[in-house]
Order: structure tokens, then sequence, then C-alpha cells
């Protein structure tokens, strides 16, 4: 496996409002950046949460962490851990259930998580990275 | 050294609460999930925190962190990466002196560590990840 | 590669002030514990925030990143993931500023990043780790 630096960037994602990547993969290590409820991309247009509730957050933020992994030629199975931002303690259960009925159909053993309460841009109400390693 | 992603569940952990593990090694990779200060499983009873201080939760979140790098065949001298969430800033010197008393023995370097406050669910004040390369 | 672990620790660093290290090479990883703002070390004195501005302990602190992946025999082109702590939302845009001044000449596509908001010791206003894969 080349250990070449490759950045991953999905056709549906804006472009990163600084310089970083979306995701990086290096040897058999492929780490996914922090990736928020956003819709796909439009021509011209400002990143646009997908709506106000946790539940389409969350959906839209696994989708854009799942368009990174399989930008970079793997996918949830190889995911070892995901981290959870989310901003209100009261989400938890709500997010448990969502979290749940998407993994529903995972194949491999479910990744590491660990989920903390932190402030996000106005609006946002997760957050969520991803490493996984490949091979 | 297989690239098959395992799951790790030490017998004193609880069912995680959503679709993910304690622990999970894939290669020579290990990730501990986010811990915090539940006493070991007991059958038919909701996970409980050890106790109300800094002191009990931070020695049992260190326990159960021991506990999944042990399960997956590691150990703290392969861990290169502690994460370390509090709730409240004015913890940290008493924080440091538990961490201190816990690792004197230990024989290898420490662990990289990066400690943050953030939010955590009701009653618990420390929660606590690492990730290990093995061999 | 071999797999032992060693502990970085660049001169201009003060002792961390608990059981862990600056940074920790394993095999191909080498991960940098979360930095802050600190001036270099200076023998009798304790560790001296740069500044209050965001723009300067945002390069001390991405000074002490890169001082922790050089003597490790690394460097930025190696660095997959930024984790990135800010203490207020209100940040984000001149940090990103900052960011993309400093990494203006990186040869090497821009690790992937994470940015959140959390608490952080009074007076410090950004915390920065990263993770790197070498070879």
């Amino acid at each position: 496996m080349s250990n070449e630096k490759t950045a991953i960037t999905p056709s549906t994602h804006t472009a990163p409002p600084a310089k970083f990547s979306h995701g990086v993969r290096k040897g058999n290590i492929l780490q996914v950046a922090g990736q928020v409820g956003f819709l796909p991309a439009e021509e011209g247009k400002a990143p646009t949460p997908v709506g106000p509730t946790l539940r389409e957050q969350t959906l839209q933020t696994l989708a854009n962490v799942k368009a990174v992994l399989e930008e970079g030629g793997s996918s949830w199975e190889d995911a070892v851990m995901v981290r959870v931002y989310l901003t209100d303690t009261g989400h938890f259960a709500e997010f448990n259930e969502i979290y749940n009925e998407y993994f529903a159909d995972l194949k491999a053993v479910p990744a590491a998580r660990t989920t903390v309460y932190v402030g996000l841009p106005a609006g946002l109400l997760v957050e969520i990275d991803a490493l996984a390693v490949l091979g």
C-alpha cells in the first residue's frame, strides 16, 4: 500500500472553508474531517444545513462522512472510530436511535465511538468525524 | 498482523447504549471508545457511576479504558494518545494528581494527551478514550 | 520501521504538567498532544501564553505542534488530522484566515481538520493536536 498522502474530496462537498481536506488517506489510514449536516454542494450557493432538526442533520452528516469514506476507497466497514459532537445532552437518546437505524445493516462490527457536548456554529446540532483503517 | 476488524467487549462492560463497540482493533490499531466512570456491569442493572467524585470517576474510567486495551491484547504500554474530557477547568490540577498516581509505575513512555472541557451527561465529570498502536 | 514507542520532547517545550508526552511515535504513527500558545520554555519560569490575542496564540500553537512533528522526524507534510479546539464560535473566520496564511506554502495536501468549541483554562483561546502518518 503506498504511503502517499492524498486528499479526498467528494463531488457532493463544498470546498472546505479553510486550508484543510474533507478527508486524507495516507498508507492504510483514512481520516475523515469533521462533517456537519450540509446539503450537497450547489455551484454558487453557500453551504446550507439540510434542516433544523437533529434527525435531518444527523442523517446528512453521516451521509457526508460516508461520501468521504467511499471517495477514499473505503466504507463504514473499515471505520474504527467515530467522534460525535452534539450540542445538547438532551439529544443523546434521540441521536442513538437515529444512529442505530442508520447502522442497522452494517455487516462489520461497529466502530468505537466517543460522544461529547460542545459548542458548534449557530444552527448546527451535530458534527462527526471518523478514522478508518483500510486493507 | 491480520487487518480483520474485531470488536472488543470486556466482560466488565455493559452493552454500549447504541450501535458502537467499546473498542475496535484493526491491523495494528486499537481504538478505545469514550469510557466513563461506570461500575462493572451487573446483569439487569443500568450503568451506574462509581460515585460522585472526580477521584472515583477518574480511577474507574481509567480502569475501564485499561480493560478494553487488555481485552484487545494490548495495554497502556501501547497507548499513543489519551483524550481527556473534563467538565470543569477547576478540576485540572486534581485530575493530573490522580493521573500521575495512576501511571506512576508505567514502564513505557507515557501517551500523548489532550485535555479539553466539554459537557457530559449529568453526574459524569470525566470521559476518556485512547488510541493504541500494537506490535 | 521499528514499532518501539518513543516520547517526543522538543527543547522548546516545558515539561508536561502531568505524566504524558508532548508527542509519541510508534511505528509509522506520530501523535502530537494538545498544544496551546505557550512561549518556548525558559528555565525556572512557568508556562506563559505568548499573548492574549487569537492571532498570537494560534501562530504559537501551530509552531508548538510543528516543533513536536519535527522533533519526531516528521513535518506538516505527514499530518493527516488536525484537531482544533476554539473557545468562541465568533473566532472561526479569523482563525481560518490565520490558518490559511500559516499553511500558504504547504506542499502536501492539507490535513483533515475538525473544529469544535470547548472550554479551556482561563486566558487560552485555542488548543490544537495532530496525527501524522510517516513514511
